[in-house]
Parts: structure tokens; C-alpha cells; sequence
């Protein structure tokens, strides 16, 4: 490998982890606005998803070039695909981030209401498994890859026991049913972003080891 | 363009237009397994996502062998890329119709629900955006994929309203909380078909004219 073609394939990685990062920033402004009910937060997300949309078209503008200057074969070529498709995710990561916490504003309208601690746990892990879908791309760690899909189950088997809660919650108390319309979208993002996480780590393994993993988890989701 | 570089391009294309009909078809059933009941439909939409799956990996495998052997610039590169992503996409809606299939299952352990006129409306409009979406891109026309931007806009409102009127059903009766939540959760996934449908013109027209339209659409939803 040539030492510039080197240079720009570190470039990219770097500006995908800056990505990565402001879309880690965006997650938790959105968590807070919502669990704590804070309206700046949650306005704050969707100035800062601005800034998302626009590193992520430097950076695919970016890929384009590499791959027209260099035209990298084999596992450079790979590493520059999969650039691409995690710049791609880390995006779309960012709009999920973008609609919870304008789920954050509706529910600042609504009388208080306990969130149940399953939304806290799926929070907590889609949190890690953001950060350690990074940390696997950029240390080439294929295990670590493969405990995001494993938390990912964990994910949905929590998002089907919040479900079927928030779902007697309404059958017993029409006055809840505004409330927990909302908990369950909300954590329908969360959800998609903790896929969006495993598609990131489906990635990562298909890029070091040639496997094809994307396919083979459950489609069925329950919301 | 060298003849061997225009042929694989026009295969590439030939490909991915394979894939959208597959996917479309599995939209198809999946919608009638719902609206109809339809348990055979409904089992034949999961066995399908597999097709669709091999399909879009042997997809992204020949845009890898067409990038590493012909080296493709400028508007031929731009192409590929396009291709890469339209292909991820399609996936994704072979998912998504596969969700509503897993939906349609359920709603058949529940009493019958009347559907809103909406749902028609929005499943009819996401059908319509798939096949366009497709068609421009097959036919260069820019034109075209701004009618599926504008289309996603109606979906967003029929989604609103639907939303409304099941959130307002649940609270006046409980006995329809269930089939509303399954209802709505089904819309969740014919919107996400719209939204698939929206990138994939907005991939067209990025193609076409370089110009970026995908950060421009509101990105707050409802459900």
C-alpha cells in the first residue's frame, strides 16, 4: 500500500470516529431531554443534527475521492466500502437521535409519568453498543463485534416485556394511553439505533473476516 | 467507457432492478396478508426475505468486482456507489415488508378491527413511491424521483392523521388497544417503506445532479 493511500484511509477512519462522536453527543442530549423532560436538550439535538448530515456528506465526498485518487483493490477497497456504510448508519443513528427528542418536546405537553425501567436498561445498552460498534471498526476487533449482536437481543427482548407493560397500562387507564404511545415510540428509535449498531458490527465482521452475518438475526420485531 | 466496464454496468443495473421486483413483490404479499388475513401470504413473505437477502449480497459483491477490476471515475464511480446503496436499501424494505407480515400473523389471534381508510391510502402511495423510486433510477429521471419526495410528505400526513384517530379508538374503548397498537405499529412499517423509497430517489437525484436533497425533509415523525 502506497503511504498516501495509507494517510487517507487513517483520515477517513478519524473523521468517521468525529462522526461517530457527535451522533454519541446527540444520543444522550436526546435521552436526557427526554427522561429529564429538558426542552434545551432536546433543542439542542436538532440544531446539532446539522452538523451530523454535514460530516457525514464531507465524508462520503471524501470516500468518493479516495477511490477515484487511489483505486484500492482487496481489503483497502473493502475498508473504504464499509466506511461508507457505517457513515451511512451513523446518520441515520443521528435522525433517531433527532426524533426522540422531538418525542421529548410532545411529552413536556403531557401530565407526568413513570417511565419503566426497561426503557432506562434499553438506553443504557443501545448507549454501549453505539460506542463499542466504533471501538470494534477502529481496533479491528472482531469478538467485540460479535457482543453487539448478542446485546442486541437482549434489546428487543426488553423492548417486548416494555411493550406488553405499557400495553395493560392503557387497557387499565385510558388516561395513560397519550403517555405510553409516546414511551413506546421513543423506544422504537432507541431500538433502531441499537440495530443500526448491529448492522455497524454485521460490517465490521464482514470486513475482517469475510462473513456474511447481516442476514441470519431474527427480522421480527415486535412495535 | 470501455465496453467491458458499460456492460457490467448495465448487468449491475439489471441486477438491482431484479431485487426491486422481488422486493415489491414482497411488499405486495406482505399487505395482503394483512388487510386480508392471510396466514399462507403472510409465511410466504418471510420464506422470501431470504431470496431478497442472497440477492442484495451478491449485489454488493459485484459492485466490489466491478470497482477492484475496471477502476471506474467520476460519473461511472458515482454509479457503482449508487448502485451500493439502492441495494442496501431495498434490503431494508424487504425487512420492513417482512415486519408487516410478522404483524399480519398477529392480528389474526385478535377479533376483527376495521382498518382505517388511511392505512389504504398509505399502503397504496408506499407501493406506488417503491416502483417509482426504481423507475428513476432505471430511467434517469430526476424529475420523477422529486414526485416520491413529495409523495413522503402525504405519507407523514395520512400517518398523522391515522395516528389521531387509532389513539382516540384506543382511549374510548379498551378493548382496541391491541389491534390499534398492531395497526399502528404495521403503519410504522409502510412508512418506513416511504422513507426508504425517498432515499433511494434522493440517491437519484444526488446521481443525476449531484445535488445533496437528503438532509433538506423534516426528519421529526410521529410514531
Amino acid at each position: 500500500m502506497s503511504l498516501h493511500l495509507y494517510r487517507d484511509l487513517e483520515e477517513l477512519k478519524k473523521r468517521l470516529v468525529h462522526l461517530g462522536n457527535l451522533v454519541e453527543v446527540s444520543i444522550d442530549k436526546a435521552v436526557d431531554a427526554f427522561v429529564r423532560r429538558d426542552r434545551a436538550n432536546a433543542e439542542l439535538v436538532v440544531t446539532g443534527d446539522r452538523d451530523v448530515d454535514t460530516a457525514e456528506v464531507r465524508l462520503e465526498e471524501d470516500c468518493l475521492k479516495v477511490l477515484a485518487l487511489h483505486q484500492p483493490v482487496a481489503k483497502d477497497l473493502r475498508f473504504v466500502i464499509t466506511v461508507l456504510k457505517i457513515n451511512s448508519d451513523l446518520e441515520r443513528m443521528g435522525d433517531a437521535a433527532e426524533s426522540v427528542a422531538s418525542r421529548a418536546l410532545q411529552l413536556q405537553e403531557l401530565p407526568q409519568f413513570a417511565l419503566p425501567e426497561e426503557l432506562t436498561q434499553m438506553v443504557a445498552m443501545a448507549r454501549g453498543m453505539t460506542r463499542k460498534s466504533l471501538e470494534c471498526f477502529v481496533r479491528e476487533d472482531a469478538q467485540a463485534a460479535r457482543e453487539v449482536l448478542s446485546d442486541d437481543r437482549a434489546v428487543d427482548t426488553l423492548q417486548r416485556r416494555m411493550f406488553d407493560l405499557l400495553q395493560a397500562e392503557m387497557k387499565r387507564d385510558p388516561a395513560h394511553v397519550d403517555p405510553a404511545i409516546l414511551v413506546l415510540s421513543m423506544s422504537r428509535q432507541v431500538e433502531r439505533i441499537a440495530d443500526l449498531a448491529t448492522n455497524i458490527a454485521e460490517n465490521v465482521i464482514f470486513q475482517l473476516e469475510g462473513e456474511i452475518v447481516r442476514h441470519r438475526r431474527a427480522q421480527m420485531r415486535l412495535v
